[in-house]
C-alpha cells in the first residue's frame, strides 16, 4: 500500500507563516461564522474574497500555509474550515491573562465583558501603587509588580495586558517577558517591543481613526 | 494638441473604494514613513509587499484605486506616495472629536496622549450622570448628552468616541449620527451599527488576542 503524498496533513512550520497572514485569520473566522449563521455550507475563495475585499488568489495563498482546505471547483466547507482555523489559532481553549496597571484604563479593562465569552480570562492584576496593592477589583486581587513571576507561573498565565502609563510600559513589558509571558496586549501609547519569541500587539485607536477620516474629508 | 487619457489624474469615486482597502492605507503610510526614515527614496510593490506580507499584485491593485503612482520598473517615490496617501486619508489636517461617556474608560481616553500628535483633538465630552455633567476632566468640560447636537455643530466636531456601557452604546451612537457626526470610534463591547454614510469602528482587543494565541499554542 502506497502512501499518497497528497494526503499528508503536514503544514508549514508555525513560525514560518508571516505574521500578517496570521493576523488575517481571525477575520476569516468571523466571516466564516457569518456564512455559517446564514446556513451556507460551501464557499469559494471568490466569495470569501468579496467579503474581505481581497483577491481570491490572496485568500488561497493565505490558507495554503496551513494545509489543503478547498476542493477544486467546490470551494471550502464553511464549518470544517472555521473549526480548523479556530484550532490553528488556538481558539478552542481558555487562556489565562493578567493585567498590569490598575488605574482608570486597567479598571475599565478588568470590567470589559468581551473577553470571557471568547475564552480570555483575566485571573490576576498587578500595580506598583502601594495604595492599590492588596485591594480587589471586580473579584481580581491586585498584587505588587514584584509578584508577577511567581503568580504567572502558579496560575499558568500566558497573556499579559499592559495598561500602565507610557513611561512605565517598556519596563513592565520586560518584566512580563522575564516571567515567561508569551503574548502581550499593550494599551500604553508607545509602540512597544518584545524579544523575538514573545508576541506583542498595540491597541491602536489612532489607526482606526486614520482610516475613517478618508470618508470624512469627502 | 491631444489630451492623453493616460495622463488624467481622475481617481475612483471615494465611496467606490472597498472599505478594507481604505483600512490598509494607514498601514502603507506607516511602512512608507519607516522607509523614509531610513532615507530610502524609491520602493517597489515587491518591497512594500514584503514588509506587509502581501502580494505585489495586491499592493498594486489597492493603490490603483487612487490613481497612478508607480513607474514601470522604477517603483514608487516614497515621499510622494506617503504625502499623497496622507492627503487621500485626510491626515493633512486636524480633526475635532467629542467623547461620550466620562467613566473609567472615558477618562482614560481623554488623557490618552496618542491622539493629539496625529491631529485628533478631543474638544468636548458628554455624560448622562448629573454628578459628572458640569465638571471638567483634563481641561475638557462635560456636558449633558442632550447638548450633543448644538455642541457638535458649534465646535465643528466630525468624530465621536463612544465609551459608555454596552447597554447604552447604540442609543448614544444614534444621538451622534443625529447630530451630524461622520465617524464613530466605539469602545463599548458591542458590534455597533451606524447608517450607511456614517463610518464606525469598534476597538476590538479580542481580535488582537485571537491572532496572538496562534503563537502561544505551539
Amino acid at each position: 500500500m502506497a502512501i499518497s503524498p497528497a494526503r499528508t496533513n503536514r503544514t508549514t512550520d508555525p513560525m514560518d507563516v508571516p505574521d500578517v497572514v496570521v493576523e488575517r485569520l481571525p477575520l476569516y473566522v468571523r466571516v466564516l461564522a457569518s456564512f455559517e449563521e446564514r446556513g451556507i455550507e460551501m464557499v469559494s475563495s471568490e466569495q470569501l474574497g468579496s467579503q474581505l475585499h481581497m483577491t481570491p488568489a490572496q485568500i488561497r495563498k493565505d490558507l495554503s500555509y496551513f494545509g489543503r482546505f478547498g476542493k477544486q471547483g467546490r470551494g471550502y466547507n464553511v464549518k470544517a474550515l472555521a473549526l480548523r482555523l479556530r484550532e490553528i489559532l488556538g481558539l478552542d481553549r481558555t487562556w489565562n491573562a493578567c493585567l498590569v496597571g490598575v488605574g482608570r484604563l486597567g479598571r475599565a479593562i478588568i470590567s470589559y465583558p468581551g473577553f470571557a465569552p471568547e475564552g480570555f480570562k483575566i485571573v490576576s492584576a498587578f500595580d506598583m501603587n502601594p495604595a492599590v496593592v492588596g485591594t480587589t477589583v471586580d473579584g481580581i486581587s491586585v498584587d505588587a509588580i514584584s509578584e508577577i513571576k511567581p503568580v504567572v507561573e502558579r496560575l499558568g498565565i500566558a497573556i499579559g495586558i499592559v495598561a500602565v502609563p507610557a513611561t512605565a510600559a517598556q519596563q513592565v513589558i520586560d518584566c512580563l517577558v522575564e516571567a515567561g509571558i508569551g503574548a502581550i496586549l499593550n494599551y500604553a501609547p508607545i509602540s512597544a517591543h518584545a524579544p523575538g519569541k514573545v508576541k506583542i500587539k498595540n491597541i491602536d485607536p489612532v489607526m482606526s481613526l486614520q482610516s475613517m477620516t478618508y470618508y470624512l474629508k469627502t
